[in-house]
């Protein structure tokens, strides 16, 4: 795929209403005391449909019926999002409330119900204040979607400190296609879809079954593969809408830009992911594993989300401190496949570690690298040619300090 | 083992050498600037034997040593332990500084080499000082080792913040038993034996292999069921020696006294456990959490396991706030068997959380709970009749703060 990489362009300026056919919006309807807390993402025809959730056993209520939605016709039309509630633990009348966001939206936008999906993200536990949701899902002024995806984007943080976009395009029998997406994370990320809400549009013309293998596929070197604290949320998922409006012929397995398509849709979940990473409560660094030499892609995986996910490599990038020995600890508490003496452990350029001994290196110049804002640790094995990455953020006083006072 | 226990006495002021036939002590030989930094443990008599280690692939040089020792004869009669360097990722340097440790004590003490353990804790990757190590085996003052188990309990500690030991005795056909314990903890404390060294002594007759069944038993619900902050390091260790000395006929599965022998063991481990959780790096607080109705005691423990380690949690208990809401996500994200709806939830004697809903309770007496210096979270499942329980600590700043800076 990285031939198809160079045609592929990023779009500086573009957002999830940039492939044809989409529009978006968010507004403030007090849930939050402030900030803009219902968002709406709307496609002009049912696209197909796909989507990855939480592996938590406990599903919150908004998951259910957004899966329900889906399996209907494996497709969708709109998805509304509310924060600052998760709609989690909250038993029957949560899933009443659920499909009663779901009811509304299509009513309101005149479309089949089980075209709507519907997310949620913020407190566990409580139930919605469903009369300012049902207010706003119907005060809601449609003709100013056109333009609403910074709202949108806002309408579905919690305690984000950015807004997470990603837009890329590139063409397909002479038609422009363009991916695009939305993104919140921050706290409670780890394997398995935490605390992170995603939603993906394209123009591309895709059947909704290729769609979910490939948002599976590429979830998990992807979303899947970035840590801020080890907790996985009971909310999280990822929904691509394709709507087909980009014009070319239908997508399949054999088509000629289908590995263009995949490698697109793998730059905006990636471009998510780091963005979610580098946004971890407190953090100040992006931190990057790459593994390298692994005898199977799952072990290079494993062994990056083990050093990213380490709170002692963490809390080391954060004091700009060289200890690639917590590096080598990580590697080695992993179930991969390891061959402790072949390994190289690398901070930036700089090689620390090499044939199970450490390697002679500037103290001052590694402390200097260690204070950019984009960290990058490489480890090389000889176990094989696979490889993987993972991303993380370090472990700051102020992650403590967010979680420490959050919900009361 | 519910009746055996009412004979187990706790001896306050007892120690490592409060079983017969044992002798401690530890001095101060500069591996450190100013702390003790070498301990010595010894038993006037070979004694049976047993030992679990680390699952990290990167095993430190003093841990091939001491398993080189055990399997010879499966005896022991000393224990040398070094703080402040762990002798780890040293190469074959490092192997041969281990072994030269264990040469120079047993020429000291006159002993077989096979009958000394090696044991080292602290920083990864740089050489030992040897001949810092070997001037303090050489001139260590033996007369003086009679009291020396503060001193020993002392010499192993690196970050902690208090020595740890604990000491129990019961009757075996009518002759007093005593088995004590001295142990090192702070960070880096997860499964598996994470930073970690436990030195366990009993006068019991008790055969090795038996013994290392018992203490591989013992430790997966007890040492191995500690988190601090979910790494794990390339040291760890327990090691029990038991001499005999007691006095009673050797010990088999079958005699009357095994399981009050196995209880008195694991109260010593879960002493100690219990004591290296609560002074977890930056801890304030001890977390300890029980979970009932499992249907295999495993999903008890991995459940346990998976709320104390969960950094939402430990924030939560360190700024005492009632958010049983992660403590739920907790229980969704671990891999057990769990029936959502069945479950109750308790911060001490407070239920929160009921078939799949929040239960009404007063913040205030929750939080005030919160303040003490003891959690307990109680989990009550309806997937069977097994229990399980783990420990940890809070997260705090000071964890951060320990970590952001403890190599430089």
């Amino acid at each position: 795929m990285e031939t198809a990489e160079t045609q592929i362009q990023k779009v500086e300026n573009g957002s999830i209403i940039t492939p044809k056919g989409f529009l978006a919006g968010g507004i403030h309807v007090g849930l939050h005391v402030s900030k803009k807390d219902l968002g709406i993402l709307v496609s002009t025809t049912p696209a197909s449909a796909a989507a990855v959730y939480t592996q938590n056993h406990f599903q919150a209520a908004p998951l259910k019926v957004t899966q329900n939605s889906i399996q209907e016709e494996n497709k969708l039309q709109a998805i509304i999002v509310n924060s600052s509630n998760a709609n989690a633990c909250t038993g029957e009348q949560g899933l009443k409330d659920a499909y009663e966001m779901r009811n509304l939206t299509a009513k309101r936008l005149h479309i089949k119900e089980h075209f709507v999906a519907v997310a949620s993200t913020g407190v566990i536990g409580q139930h919605l204040q469903m009369d300012k949701v049902t207010k706003g899902i119907e005060e809601v002024d449609y003709n100013s979607l056109l333009s609403g995806a910074k709202a949108f984007q806002e309408a579905i943080l919690t305690t984000d400190t950015f807004i997470k976009g990603s837009c890329y395009q590139f063409e397909i029998e002479g038609k422009t296609v363009t991916i695009a997406g939305a993104a919140k994370g921050s706290g409670m990320i780890h394997p398995n879809m935490a605390t992170m809400l995603g939603f993906i549009t394209t123009d591309a013309n895709v059947p909704s079954s290729l769609l979910q293998d490939a948002l599976k596929e590429i979830t998990d070197v992807t979303f899947n593969q970035i840590t801020v604290d080890g907790d996985t949320s009971t909310n999280d998922m990822v929904v691509v809408m394709a709507n087909g409006l980009a014009g070319h012929s239908l997508l399949s397995k054999d088509h000629a830009d289908w590995n263009t398509f995949k490698e697109g849709l793998k730059l905006v979940c990636e471009d998510l992911a780091k963005q979610i990473a580098r946004d971890g409560e407190g953090a100040t660094k992006l931190i990057e594993v790459n593994v390298k030499g692994a005898r199977t892609k799952k072990d290079a995986n494993v062994i990056a989300k083990k050093i990213v996910g380490s709170s002692l490599v963490k809390t080391a990038v954060f004091g700009t401190d060289a200890n690639w020995g917590r590096i080598v600890a990580a590697i080695g508490y992993s179930d991969a496949e390891v061959n402790p003496e072949g390994i190289e452990v690398y901070m930036g350029p700089y090689l620390m570690f090499k044939n199970g001994i450490p390697v002679p290196f500037s103290e001052e110049e590694v402390k200097s690298y260690l204070e950019n804002e984009h960290i990058v640790i490489t480890v090389l094995l000889t176990n094989g040619n696979e490889e993987g990455k993972a991303w993380g953020c370090d472990l700051t006083y102020d992650y403590v300090k967010i979680n420490a006072s959050y919900r009361t």
